[in-house]
This record gives C-alpha cells, sequence and structure tokens, in this order.
C-alpha cells in the first residue's frame, strides 16, 4: 500500500502544514506546481528532500488560482486546461530530473479534482493532456469516478485513493464536509480504518455498512499538529498490521 | 546559419508582435515561459505552429517579473534563480513533448541575460541549472562574455549571436540603445550586415574598423511592421547570397 | 448624453485599445483597476489625460483575473467580492485625487457586468459595498436589470447605458454575442441608432419593432481601428443632431 | 507612546504572525496592501478588528512582490514607485471608509522602508506621493534618515519609530541583522529597552553608550509566539511605567 499527502503547499514566505514531518511518513508526496501553491524554489527543497528519503514525486497540479488556494472554480476553455496541467507537470518534471528522479504520478488538486470526478468532458481533457505527454504516467484519483472512465478510454494507468480521516456514503463516495461527521480527528479511529482499507479492501460507510473501496493508496493530511499525528499513527498501525508500505509507481 | 527571435510574448489577451508573420522567417524561436509573457496556452500554440514550420523551440527564461515584461533587475538569490530556469524550462518542454518535440536550446530574455552577460556568478548559476536538467542543451548568449566563459567551465554547449539591426563598438560589443544610431532601422543596410556576419563572420563598427564576430544565429526583431520587413530582407538577403538558413541545433 | 469606453486596458508592456484617440472622444472613461487589466501607472497616466480632457473617471472594476481578462468567472466568496470591489475603487481615487480629481462612477467589466445584471444577490454584494464607501457613488449597468433594482433597494444612484453597435432583442436586451448580427460594423449605422438612442430613447429590435431605452450613457468601444472610427462617427452624429455631449456624473 | 506593529500579513490561505493577539497589544496597525502580503478580504477583515478595538489604520506599502514578502529590491521607475505607494494607499483607504474609518498614516515595508531611508530620491519619490494625495498624512520611517528630511523639504508629517528588540549601534543606528545579537529575544530585557525609550528618549547602544532616540513609536513584532509573548511585555511594562499609550495619530 501506497501513502500519499499534499506537500511543498507553501508560497514565497508562507508556509502551509508541515512538509518535514510528512516526508518521513508517507510514500509518495503531491507536490504543487505554483499554481494553487508552491513556488520554483520550494518546489527544488521538497523534490530534493523526497528524493533523499525514497519518496515518490507526484504533480499536484491545479487551476490557476493562488489567492483561493485552487479550491474554486475558474472557468477556463478545454484548450487552456490542458495547457496548464502540461505546463505544471513539465516545470516539477524538470526539477526532478534536476535531482536524479522524475514524476512519478499526477494528482490534480481542490476543485479541479473535484470537478474532474464528476465532469467526463473536464477528465477528458486532463487525461489527454497527460496521454500526449507520457502515456505511462499513472493519474490519481477517486475511485470508480469520471476519471477512471477517462482512464480506460484514452488509455492512462489510473491509482485509486481513499482517504481514512473521511466519513464515506453507503454508495462509496465521499460525505460532503459540510455534513456533521464528514471528517473524522481521532488518530486511533482513522488508523484502524486506513488498516481496513488496505487489508480488506473496505470501510465502514455512515448507515454502518460495508462498503469495497478498490484504491492503491491511502491520503493523509498534514495540516495541523492533529494532522501529522494521524498520519503518523496510520504508518504505525499499517506497518504493526503487516501491510507493507512503498510508492505505488 | 540559424535565425532566432523572441516569439509566444502575449499573456491573456495581450499580444506583443506579429507571431504568424516571423514563425514563417525564423528558423529558431525563443518561445516566453510565462515569466515575463507567455502563458501556458500561448505557449501551446507558439510551439504546435514551430513545430509545423519546422522551427527549433528554444526556452526564452526570464526573471518572474511580468508587469516589468523581464527588464528589469530583481535581487533574487542564485537558488531562486536556479529553480526559476529549471522550472521554466521544464514546462515548455512538456508542451513541446506533448506535440512530438523538444525544447532545443535556452536563451535567458531581458535584464537576466543582461546582467549573464557580465556576472560570472550569476552566468555559473543558470548555467549550472542547465546541466543538472540535460548537458547537451545548448544555450544561446553574446559572444565572448561570461556565459561563453562559464559553458566553457561546467561543460554545457554554448551558441553565440549576432544582431543586424544593432551597431557595433570596435572591441565587439553591442553599442548601448542610449547612444544614438544603437539601433538601425533600415532593412537594406541590416539585411547587409546580416549578409557579412553570415559570409564573412565579421562586422563594421561604430569607428568604421572591422571586427571579428563569431556567431552561429543571428538575432531578429517582431515588434513593429518595419521589424517585420526588416526580418523578412535579412532572410531574402541570406538566402539570395547563398547562405543556407537551418536551425543550430 | 454621455459616452463611455473601457479605457486603460493594457498591463506592463502590453496595450489594448487606442487610449490616447478615444480620450478624445469620449465623455467617461471607464478605467481599469488593476484586477483584469491595468497596472497602477497605467492608471495613473490615464488618469492624468482625463482630468486634463474633462473626462470623468470612472472605476472599471473587475473579477481578480489578469489572464482571462476579467471575462471569465471566478467562483468566489461574496464577502471576497466586496472587498475586491472597495480595493479597486480605493486605488484608483487616490490616484485620480492625487491629479485633482476623484472617481465619478463605479462600472464593473466583463463576467461581473454580466452576471450581476442577472443575479440578484451579486447586485446586492456590489452595491452595497460601494454604499459602504460612498452611497452618492452612480453605479452604471444595462437599464431594468439586478443591478438597477438593487440601487433601488439599497440606496445607490444607477445611471444606466446602451450600446449603439449592438443588435436589441424586442424585449429590449441585448442580442448574444453567439449570434449572426449581434455586432454592427457600419459606422454610419452605428452612429445613427446612436443619435435614436439619445434623441429619441429608442431602438430598433432584431424584428423591427421599436423598444424604449431608458439610458443617460452610450457606451463606444476602442479596440482597432475600426472601433475608433465608429467611435468618431457616433460623436459627429450625436453633436451635429445637436446633442449636447457631457459627462452624466 | 504608540505601539505600531506589522498586521494581515497573509495571503490567501496562508496565515503569518498571529493578528488576533496583537490587535490586543498594538495602537497602531500596519496593514499590508496587497502587494508584499493581504489581499483585500484579509485586508478588509484586519481593517474592521483595528477599527473595533480603536487601533489606528496604517497603509503598510510595498514593492509589488509576493513572491519575497516584499523584502528584495525590484527596479522600478520613479513614476511607477509613485503610482504603486498611491494605489495601495487607495484601496486601504476605501476599505477604511467602508468601516468608517480612515488610513491614520503611511509606512512602507521591506526593501522599500530600508532603501528610502538612504536614497534621498527615492524617499522624495514616495514623500511627493503621498503629499499629492493628502499632505497632512503622517510618514512613519527611521529617526534622522532620509526620509526625514524629506518630509521636511516637501512638507508632509513624519513619525518616527524605535525597535526594543533591535541592538542600536553609537551613532543611533540599528546593529545590522547579520551581525550576532542584532536582535534581542528576552522579553523581559526587550520591555526595559521600551520603558527606557519611552520614558527617557534614550537608548543603550553595543558599547554601552546612551543614545538620545527622538521617536513617537516604537515597533514591536509578530511572528512567533516568543514575538506576541515580547509584545505583551513591552505593553504591560510601558502601563506599569505610567506611560500612557495610544495611536499618534
Amino acid at each position: 500500500m501506497d501513502l500519499n499527502s499534499d506537500l511543498g503547499e507553501g508560497f514565497g514566505a508562507w508556509r502551509m502544514g508541515d512538509d518535514e514531518s510528512l516526508l518521513a511518513i508517507v510514500t509518495s508526496a503531491n507536490i504543487a506546481c505554483g499554481f494553487h501553491a508552491g513556488d520554483p524554489a520550494i518546489m527544488h527543497r521538497t523534490v530534493r528532500v523526497a528524493i533523499e528519503r525514497g519518496v515518490a514525486i507526484g504533480a499536484h497540479v491545479s487551476y490557476p488560482d493562488l489567492r483561493g488556494f485552487g479550491r474554486r472554480h475558474v472557468d477556463l476553455p478545454n484548450e487552456e486546461i490542458a495547457a496548464d496541467v502540461l505546463y505544471q507537470i513539465g516545470a516539477l518534471e524538470a526539477l526532478a530530473v534536476s535531482g536524479g528522479a522524475h514524476v512519478a504520478y499526477v494528482k490534480p488538486h481542490g476543485a479541479l479534482y473535484n470537478e474532474m470526478a464528476v465532469d467526463a468532458a473536464l477528465a477528458d481533457t486532463v487525461v489527454g493532456a497527460i496521454v500526449s505527454y507520457r502515456d505511462s504516467l499513472p493519474l490519481l484519483s477517486l475511485p470508480a469516478c469520471e476519471v477512471t472512465r477517462s482512464t480506460e478510454r484514452l488509455g492512462l494507468p489510473n491509482v485509486s485513493e481513499a482517504f481514512p480521516d473521511r466519513a464515506y456514503e453507503p454508495d462509496g463516495r465521499l460525505t460532503p464536509r459540510s455534513r456533521p461527521g464528514a471528517v473524522l480527528h481521532d488518530p486511533d479511529e482513522v488508523a484502524r480504518r486506513a488498516v481496513q482499507m488496505a487489508t480488506d479492501g473496505t470501510v465502514v460507510a455512515t448507515d454502518g455498512s460495508i462498503v469495497r473501496l478498490d484504491v492503491q493508496t491511502l491520503c493523509v493530511h498534514g495540516d495541523g499538529p492533529a494532522a501529522v499525528q494521524s498520519a503518523r499513527a496510520v504508518r504505525a498501525a499499517l506497518t504493526a498490521a503487516g501491510v507493507k508500505l512503498a510508492p505505488f509507481s
């Protein structure tokens, strides 16, 4: 099993999350590429530490929205989205190559991630752009969504992820953040769910039913001390349960 | 001989120069990478047309200075300049790869170009960054300056350029733009100088002396109708003189 | 009658439209405030020329979208839109005050303009922000839309505009740009329509019916030589018809 | 005596310093205006809390350098610096007016602050811009520097500040940050120095000599928990020493 997390999300003098701690926990780093966070110098430093620790480098591509941290919809023509995605992947690739590595996968961020999951045309735009660049580059997404269908259609490897700290609906979707209980805060509970996801391929949904989750990576968050503690608990519990952690890529 | 020109220097809804005309004249296109001009969509379109016409793709890297068009000094630490240069080259490379090509050379822009010519430490920073990315990627510069010395020192191919529409001092340097007569406007005269540069490897300096210019490419400008006319005259005169035009790369 | 036009829509080294010519034609200048176009130096220069020529200064406020020229929807919370609008008005006001004048009105730009016309909550957000700043500052909009209703509700002066170079539907709305004939290009026809709008308060709609347009200002465009010619024809025809041109403010 | 601090220095999702705590300590808030930090929504929120607490609102104007946090030199023509300063003051003023207040003073930030102290032409540019906007608006600076001379020359009120947590040279200048001991970290010592500055108008320099400091405000920092603790100690010590704290404006 793989553990991924969002990293390098500072900008200039600003920092976000505890990169140092997370890079000792995860096996795959979703590195911001300058459009929602991350300037070239921060990307360069994050890439170097990831390479040192054997953490896989993922391009965390976003709509161009520094002020909104990539969380809001921007109404762009498809041609522009495709160019933006290629631009970001390439920028990170050059920094990775300069350190002796390569971008190992792509994970869209924020609004782009959410919209691609439900918008087939948008998914095809991004998947098509990646295929035109390197058709062996895995794209990380929710399981069983428009992205997985698009990667199948256009011929790109897909990797699906689950969120140990998020509640799931009986149909396998994430409980919207607006609902109470959508995000779990108890590190032990989050760790237990991670183990079940990794060893059993299932999660207990909000109605108590057991839902199948076919995923190759678990996403942990690093924003705030509680989050890092939770990520650490996930890693410890997985290791204790005999799950071998390694980059999926 | 190669003819290079700055291209793709619009941003969003704004345009600069006559890209369409120039892409039918030059053999190498210095394509802006988003830091002084050029957004990903413009880069993508410029790359596609360049590929169609067999024009070589160069990364026209700059200080981050959209509002100043990369013409002014920004006081950046070397680590940041290296990361910025890699970021821009990689961004353009992904767009080139998506169209079936590669970045064939790097040409710094504006203040960065001018400062590298006289600042050995800055030249080493940029040259070192490129070497760490791909040590066979040519760097375009003035002849016999800190950049040529740095590329020799650090092991990177260098390509030197001359400007048919600029006056030269007896020591082989460009006459500063602030002096009268620094820029030549007569297309015929510019074309004659281009032929002499290409066939004889020399230029007539401001004092009438003949100066040796060891260059592999000539830079033509595309800003304004007179400039395009001048660039066309250069190409026609070179062809008439039997000079074969092709990308140096 | 007042003639307004969008001005100061360059950015850094880029230019858009023929500001010099338009500032000799219009009586009110919608000056870009840095969010879709216009940097402080361009704003400063445009303000100075407007003051010299007795042209009223309007704040042409926009969504933050330099790359999209303010033409695309950005999904912002209302609190942020209100702050953005105040920020832009104040920035232009300081430059106007520095030249001995004041911002005389506000005209939203692009996507914000279009969305406010049909979205009452958005209109209230912008109108409320302006009321909190200066409740005597007129807001320019389409006639009989959500903006006019909002200004009435919240107590802000409204000024309505018509477009002599745009086709109108029988219900008084603009024919969408996507339809053939939506934009008129013949300067003489545009000028005739302007005179009818100014003297009769009517326009001939696409079905030949005559529609009442209760407006205090006519918007002319300055992008491209044909547009400036058209704007000049409008001014000449209005003057010939005895319409007195002066800022509405 | 007045206590001032830099506030509102977040951007989008990023935060810098503990604004909440500082707004309960200081009497004057230097609010970032969007060029080195601070977007309109953050400015709006900071202004509202400042007004609620009776804290004076200062425009913390900067070179345009979000990525460098305004700490690095940008080579701008004077015309552009003047326009940038006016733009920022006006933007903050509109947000202040919307809350029932006004910008009470201007304090340049980072590289601009440092360069104005030693560059008379730059000081005159900024002072001249402020004079053209409102010639009663105080400008905050170091004592006895090019800014104080410029304000005297051009007729603008000046307010000088001292730094209780910084070492001073025998000639009254700040010890450069690069030297050991340049920044004091012990809250008690910082508080003692603040009291001496406020009650005696002096500071003990690095060589033990006593230096006169003619200042109307003390600057405290809010970056990090130690800094807030130090600022609190300064306020407590000043109050205990019978110094009345109030905005200078």
